[in-house]
């Protein structure tokens, strides 16, 4: 019997995160065939090169792309968006598998659905359906509508996707494949096992509390970015008991921005315990989020895994309005002010139970029973 | 005052009939400015070079772009798409219009969406909300969620839109601007008009009886082209008593089976009264089809404009499957026999009334008068 | 033992029949393995698909690769070289060939060269060190200097490379390997054997006298070529008494107006003995050579091919200008009175004697040998 | 009278010092209008963005295009190359320069090249003719055979591209411009002046003595630049007594490598006397350079600028291999006791005379003149 090929393409280092037990899942199945297109920002040393975690995770590419074009400006956004059709379309030419695997709503994610859609192959899209601020909201929705299969990852976002006029039958809410490895993997953090990802600013005793800080570019507010991130590390800089454990933005327009106001911190602030990381393996960065006694500033991780772990979450700006959320999150402003207060009030309460909103952590093995099963055809139809 | 600058981006033959009047009631706006994008088919010889007709109509391009990769095939479509995104981007940016004005469904029109998209431009989409069957279908409602303004081409589009989760107050119904040509230019055909354009075949005599037939490529079944415009093509010459004009195909994944068929046909039977034309201006089509006893294939046009004048279609296959339409329209399938027979009792029958349903003829200006006074901006919400 | 990597790319119609035997000779070699890229033209329907001769001569391209930008422009032109090295640079990437071969000095040629350079590829140059007009004598010496290993096609293009710089040591003249195929193959022209090409045009009877006629635009007076072949086939009309063979010209700037040349002259000279054809396989080529009384055009294979097989070639314009030649040719203007009178002397004087200034017909095995054997590395540097 | 368009093409921070005051001869002529393109690595922040120095000159660019493609590869660079010819071909198209100008031998004056010759402009290249190691030696004669006027900088350099088969008539030796800044500006140094340009590390006392630091990955030994700049700024840190100014290396495949060995020897050597810039504009460029003790690595502004200001430079490894050099340059290889005895002996024997191999500092206004009344043709022959 030939084995359907399924062809996940992981083109940034969140995206890794989330479907990694979706491949597992996939390469384990008897009647599954796992391709793995490993592009964009994964190769790219200046965001951490994913593309080796994922070797080490016993996952060899099938092929390696190569399509940001530098700038992180708009523009360059754009062209990254339509370089990467020009090379996923002669990729997925060659391995010609049945179904192409897409996740969220970046402009990677877009090439992707582009690509699959023009060469007519069954396109399968992770975590559609919810709602945000960022353009990231026009993108996840096209999605959605270029998708023949779709896996949201909570029940609203289903229901969503239904009423967009996708067909009931072909929408399935098994939860995010991220929290399959929360709920699989050890979740203890040391310093032995912490000590390969290096990182420059003071050392860390990850023994010892710290707060957790992601804040990503918003695209829509481009050019504030350098402000932005300057308020944020500046609230932090208040609580001197915790050390601080800073992550580098994504590649979005506006990177340039933010990664200058952390820069500029980083040197005017040299003996302050701030530490600063370019990327962390999935499960690392489950322990890192887990062990975290606060998360600041805009990734969507936490308010999905941080609401599966109760992890209290301080949420900067509109990049994640109206998402859906549980009650570690608290949505603040971009002041200081506004920062710090929230992060106040979390450090009194402190952690939160873990809640199954976006999944129970076994998503990644029903994804790939539904791949292996459901009928692959061309045709849609918007059903009204 | 600032001029606001409405950027229309012409891509393809079809693309010009439907904004003409759109593009004329922009340029004579006091309060618009009209940028102009000519690219993609639009500038090749192979299909007519519609700019040389724009020009002729006083437009002048502020940029021609060359982006479609030759083939043909499934991944060239998608190439196009993705070489488009990189040409259009930096247009736009030198250009730096307040809206980016798009039409339709095909993937010169996702180019410019994304495009406008990831630099955070207001875009302005027509004709969305429609149901056809087709990769354009996917297409279609993927631009609607990239879109922020919408202007759809009949009701029941407008309300399709809205379910999709786009705010009512940002979706407007004005009709499509091809009947606008229809309604204020003077339809009657002559042989002086028509004798600029050449084509190959047998000559015409345009105040004689003719059929018109327009037959596309279907990309979701790529591979028939051929078979099917040959028995399209059979079925026609079987009406000897009718001179038969024929449009070659529009630049789609197939359209080289479909050239090819027309060709090989075309050399079988020099003596039969058929005519093969590349293109007319949007006019010369509009009169090109008024004076049709009939048409058959499956454009759009047919279903539309024809549906305005009350000529007899015959519609061939699931192209334009489950679009909305008015009574001049017959469906049928592949076959020969059922072409004729729906041609035959379309001659039986006659010309049908005129029908507004995709709009009344002033669509241009209404469209023209939104645009000068809608307020962009750059965030967007589904409304569920 | 590993076998050392070949990537021939071929990427237009000519190419093929310059490096079949190479190909053929390689595919033998015990130390050798070929990789194949089939590219640009060689896919294309306009351009009569020449992959499927390749296939059907046993060669399966390990990729196939679209990256003509459509439009015949000199923009378009420059775009599909920059596509072409951006979808070379990924197939070398997973091809890792040793040493990668290319061809002459077209613009896909210059893709080739581009994309191995970069990529520290050892890169083997055919037919380098000739001179002509057109911008190919710019792109031709460019490539030399990119090049590694040269294997000219004459004496004098073997003395030109090194007098540029180029190390002796690694410049071998063996002929052009399109020899070969009219050394090894039978030459006899029946229409049983050209039956399969169809063509359009009047019937031709291929044992009955005939002019072979080739002209492609010259990029460096684009816009003119139209004309041009107007006047050489109004020429060639006055020939009553010999059949045409005439070929739809290359791809290249000014490709449209050539075509649109001939279309027209084709619709209004429907009963003359005209045949026009897209394309030949290699050794079908050769027989068409072969066996014309004369040929008239600015293709390069009539002073190639020609002057080994003796064939009086009327070469028009400066496309070829100052190119090494045999005494088959005569050079003449534009002008539809200095092509005739040139036909003429030519019919009058008949076949010319064989020539092997372009090589004796063993060329592709020597070049194999010696891509077995020749020492790869890096670095070049100018001898003086 | 129509002014002549001269279109510079800066496309690195390297090139914007070579061309400056060719640019202000071009801008101030009577006959000559300037036309800018800023693009590539001149936009980026990694590399100093450049286009903000070009700016306050007085320089406003007509277009601004991005084409690198991240990842520092080989195969990106292949890719930049071809995404800059799909760029600056629509950018020649737009604005229609009667010559374009191009620098030197990188993957994006290979860019400039081929979009300038495919779509028939003029194109002039400054620096030809040179010889050194790395592949920028294959891509500098290659360019050589693409341009159709020359202005290499010294007498060797002419004589070898008039042997390459370039007309003589056609190639200038009128010195490098970047020597007219050495020559035309005040060139002492002050920590004033140099406060804007922050950089990391330690503070300099720039009136303090100081040894220059520049080393780029060398193309053609991609992998090594993580060893080589760590046995470099070893061997460095042995001279205590000199603070050290380290400037980040070039975009080139390796980039990454090079630039990891900074940092981590940067974390690792807290307390050392060493200071990291990105850019300098080009006057504080020379000013960095003049007042330097010693200069260290592989820029070949050590050897030309240097030879004229008189600067001990130790030249480490083969990147600058067979360079034309004057006496005040040492070669040497990449161990850090070969590095460390070089500097010793440089410091030993202090500064060398003004040497004006490269040029007297008056290129610029000569080469305007000259591109204001050379012949401009489109056709160029080999001359043997």
């Amino acid at each position: 019997m030939n084995k359907r090929k399924i062809c996940v393409v992981v083109a940034s280092r969140a995206n890794y995160g989330r479907v990694k037990y979706l491949m597992k899942a996939v390469k384990e199945h008897p009647q599954l065939e796992l391709q793995l297109i490993v592009g964009a920002s994964t190769l790219l040393y200046r965001f951490g090169e994913a593309v080796n975690i994922i070797r080490e995770d016993g996952f060899e590419p099938d092929r390696k792309l190569y399509y940001i074009v530098e700038g992180e400006t708009l523009s360059t956004q754009a062209k990254s968006t339509g370089l990467g059709i020009v090379e996923l379309s002669t990729a997925f030419e060659d391995l010609n598998p049945d179904i192409v695997v897409t996740v969220a709503d970046r402009f990677e994610t877009m090439s992707t659905a582009i690509a699959a859609t023009y060469m007519n192959i069954t396109l399968a899209h992770l975590q559609g359906g919810e709602v945000s601020g960022n353009i990231d909201e026009k993108v996840r929705h096209a999605i959605t509508k270029l998708s023949d299969i779709h896996f949201p990852a909570s029940e609203k976002s289903k229901q969503r996707i239904i009423k967009m006029g996708e067909d009931a039958s072909r929408v399935f809410n098994y939860g995010c494949p991220a929290m399959d490895i929360l709920k699989n993997e050890e979740l203890v953090i040391s310093n032995e096992k912490m000590a390969v990802y290096g990182g420059t600013g003071k050392p860390i005793d990850w023994t010892k509390p710290y707060i957790l800080v992601v804040q990503h570019p918003v695209t829509t507010s481009y050019g504030q970015g350098y402000e932005q991130v300057m308020e944020t590390l500046s609230a932090l800089n208040r609580f001197k008991a915790y050390q601080k454990v800073v992550l580098w933005p994504n590649i979005d327009a506006g990177t340039d921005d933010v990664s200058k106001g952390i820069r500029i911190f980083r040197e005017m602030n040299r003996n302050e315990p701030f530490h600063y990381f370019r990327n962390f393996s999935p499960e690392d960065y489950g322990r890192v989020l887990n062990n975290a006694v606060c998360c600041v500033g805009n990734s969507s991780s936490f308010i999905r895994e941080g609401c599966f772990l109760g992890v209290p979450a301080v949420i900067i700006g509109d990049r994640q309005e109206s998402r859906e959320q549980g009650q570690n999150v608290i949505v603040t402003g971009y002041s200081r002010k506004d920062i710090s207060d929230s992060i106040e009030t979390h450090l009194n309460n402190g952690r939160y139970p873990r809640n199954t909103l976006f999944g129970g952590g076994d998503a990644g093995k029903q994804i790939a029973d539904k791949l292996a099963t459901i009928e692959c055809f061309k045709k849609k139809r918007i059903t009204y």
